[in-house]
């Protein structure tokens, strides 16, 4: 008879990943890579905001560009399972000492519980966004790389095991890992809600930052046309890292680096998570596959470069973080 | 601000769709076109059963053959979250009035709840299936189909909306639904657990019966690979419908029908679903583009040709659901 | 030691299939569609005339669109190897009692020798026509049915046989055909230009007609997405046949029907054809996988549909078919 | 009115590029490689010869293993359009004070004529080979890189331009090309016989050498599917360049080495040769793009690596190039 393996009583219920907020300087520069090349959709702009969301979401957005002094990556927002979990998160974050505040953000219910991980990573909490029509059979306005929904963010932490353990009691449970074999160290974790796909990944390395988001793509194909796109377009710089095939994950990936300096991923065709019957896949450091499994290295610089978690600037928080009613933005 | 959509508070959580359970006349025959041509993997097989999984599956089977007097359906095997979540599912089908017995399944953990819906659709609840390796990095296994897991069941039902409400109580998610314009009568639902994809979608039609269960695929390519095959090595007779599109769930398409008159089905590269923050598609049952985008219609008999639910025979009972210390199945 | 299959000593040698022209009463549609929609390019238009070419064509044009009080068929044209051989194709028509006439048409070197076949299908044969940039790598451009170049032309012609020996003078090589079993009739031949892919087909039916033309397309991802694109964008009802794969040339297939009556095939990933050392693939006539490797029968109307073979109208012709220094269209 | 662009009357008919012969210290080896996991299929085979065909191939072979002393490249095949050309060629090359001698090779038709070019690279020209069987519907043998046929032969030698002149005085035309910016000096050309593909490159280096073959493939995704085989199976260390996209052919590519540290390409989904009537495409030699259009540099080795043309030796002469009555090859 196998043992059973079954997830613990978490103190509160996250549902899924929502979206990810960041700085720039440019918002114009934003606006026409992501919008007019990647193919990400508006959902709503004014001068210093951009609502983004990719072709089968149906909330609001899932990327917020704020314009800000310098670039850099702001809140990762869970969306909670019922409104009570709010409350409960909010007990859970301060009973340990940690940051949690109550905010407003437009086109996000009521209100938004606002924390910080151990290492500073802002996360936000919500329950419920404002729906917006499908646009997966539009066929028409998709073009670039076509991107279907955010899939994951990748954080870097100096201590990846301590991080496995504080996302863990929040229910993500590790899928896949990659350690060194003689000391056991944990140098990278998978980490994905019970039932869902893996959303978080976890590297090491000296202080947090986001080292990539990625956007979950159809096919293979559309990567591929996706790069034919980029480099007949003036954007042959910007391709960072791939095609390849990640070991850990089995995803195809595709890694740009955009003018901000921050690393935006395209995943697809990628395991599926094991649930909760299987143990967790274990990569040895040494094996360069659990990196890229067909044998190209990343570039120099790949796990030094992340975008630092900062602070939004005190007025674009006013314009941006202001209850729906007030906010500046333009519904589009 | 928008409303807040949250899910239930459920009796018992459901994790996933597990397992579907067949019984065939000829064991062999499901052997050589489940394995051989489709592409399954054996987990174990005795001369009465066979216990396969597909390529990206880590619990020891999700579709069970057992050999039988005539070709039929039996139970579908649903993953819940916890142990006490099947005291709970046992609680709640009886105190309906519907059947609940336990009952014993080799290779899952210790207690299987056999239970019915109110149509006599067989379901089990169990937690736990014993792990096994991944097979999704042996690429030289990978062949025919390629399947990568169970991905949905569908059944046909007397009564769509009794049906909905039935398993929406169980926390099944309605996604996409096809209505009649004028009577408003619901025709066909797909439904999803919250935060995973849909499993369960439901026709109408005359008495339960198993429509068809679909296995995910990774690329609409693998898709035509398999057609090809099909096409040159004898199976040609067994495409029944597609490739296509459907319009509900998006999901590109192809039905094979076998020679115990059971559908399967080929999926991929369908919308993700809407989640919580997003009320469903509707579509009208007179366009005829939610069942096929592209404009093919379905074959004769579509609708009418279903697997029935039967009973196991009492033998086939007792060799292949005994405890797995007394199972006569070998492990693989 | 095998035996020796050459090429016969041609009377005139053909290099490739060049163009097609087609009447519509309607410009602006067939632009509207074969533009805006299929995804072709515009090398020239005027108010009555549009010259189009494929992604990958550097001619000036392959499809020629004249505007006509009715719709129709025009010239088929053909690329010959060097300015002698048009010499020797007036000689070898006219030395066989069939109409051979010099025209001139914009875009196309010097003179253009203007015949027919026995059934009278107008044949064009040129040597030389304006070069155009490579769009190749212009990835932005390239949408719709991304279509590659011309691939092909279907006639539909009373005498399979006859018409085979008549363009087998021509240098036409025989790669795949099939044949009533019994009679030994030949109902549909495949043939191609010694060393080059096939560029005609010929389909049994009453009367000469064009049956379709095909454009290359790179991947059967391709086909797909022009699919997806067409069901959503209100051209559904032009799809006619398919995605399916032809049992003869090993095709996959797309077929659409436009508002003039005519047939658009896309095709991809074929075989190679046989070249001069093996002998043509023979299927029967009544196996269906020659039709359709799939099993999904042509619709209704398939055989009987054709673009009748028509002369441009007497003013169409003053315009269009005059020398490039009167013609009126616009150069772009 | 556009020039005319005509290839030149040719000294001697050249109608596709045929086979190629390699010489291995470890036939076994090679047979497991290329058969096994490649996918070429086994025509005939002894102890000390391989003969290989790819997937849409109809003629007898189109690479020739021959155990040897040590690793080397042997002849480049080419199919003459007809018995007559032999001659001609014949006396071509002796005219121009170049090698050229009649051989007898097994399947292939009576006489071989074996010459060679300025630089040493042995060029055999024949007029017929033993068909055989269809392979491109079976597709249950169609595994690992799925090789549609032999696409084309790239060397190096130490001076482009006067191998462009060589080569074209046989018909070969120039397609694409890389010239030095400042000298004009041509670093790499692209050559096909008129109305085929390109079959010859041509890049500079030090001393003759066969730097890679390639084959054909179908699509990107099969490319891919290979890469995940190769990964997988024990072969990752043979991937030595890509997937990426040349610039020059717009060739999706794959670069593998084998354990003779011979070079096999795998491309598909590159442009159409641009015919007669468009003029080369030629590429500044120091715009990286030529080379790869995605931006990864060719790995350290690249150019340096190749293949020596060897003779083969005595014995291995005897028994594979006998005639084929006398051949000790067993057919298959
Ligand atoms: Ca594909
Ligand atoms: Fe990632
Ligand atoms: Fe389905
Ligand atoms: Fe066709
Ligand atoms: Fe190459």
């Amino acid at each position: 008879m196998p043992e059973k393996q079954s997830p613990p009583v978490l103190p509160f219920g996250i549902a899924r990943l929502g979206y990810v907020e960041r700085f720039t300087p440019d918002i114009d520069r934003a606006r026409a890579f992501h919008v007019d090349t990647f193919g990400l959709q508006i959902s709503a702009e004014d001068e210093r905001h951009l609502y983004l969301r990719a072709l089968h979401e149906r909330g609001h957005h899932s990327l917020i560009f704020a314009q800000g002094p310098e670039a850099g990556a702001g809140a990762l927002g869970f969306r909670v399972a019922r409104e009570e979990d709010l409350e409960r998160a909010h007990r859970w974050f301060t009973g340990r000492g940690l940051r949690a505040e109550w905010i407003e953000r437009p086109w996000t219910a009521r209100r938004v519980l606002r924390a910080a991980d151990p290492w500073g990573v802002p996360l936000e909490f919500y329950c419920g966004m404002t729906p917006m029509p499908p646009l997966h059979q539009r066929y028409r306005l998709h073009h670039g790389a076509r991107p279907l929904w955010l899939d994951r963010v990748c954080l870097r932490t100096p201590d990846v095991a301590a991080a496995v353990t504080f996302y863990g009691a929040l229910g993500f449970l590790m899928s896949e890992a990659v350690r060194e074999k003689d000391s056991g160290r944990l140098r990278v974790a998978l980490l994905g809600n019970f039932g869902t796909g893996e959303t978080l990944s976890l590297v090491e390395g000296a202080g947090a930052g986001l080292h990539h988001l990625s956007w979950r793509v159809e096919t293979p194909a559309h990567v591929l046309d996706f790069l034919d796109l980029m480099a007949t377009t003036g954007h042959g710089e910007m391709i960072e890292h791939g095609p390849g095939r990640h070991g850990i994950s089995n995803a195809l990936y595709l890694y740009l680096l955009d003018a901000d300096g921050h690393r935006t991923g395209l995943v697809c065709a990628g395991a599926r998570p094991p649930g909760p019957d299987a143990p967790p896949i274990v990569w040895d450091y040494d094996d360069p596959r659990w990196q890229s499994l067909w044998g190209t290295p990343p570039p120099p610089g790949w796990s030094e470069r992340v975008m630092p978690f900062i602070a939004p600037a005190p007025s674009a928080r006013r314009a941006g973080l202001g209850s729906q009613g007030r906010a500046p933005v333009r519904r589009v």
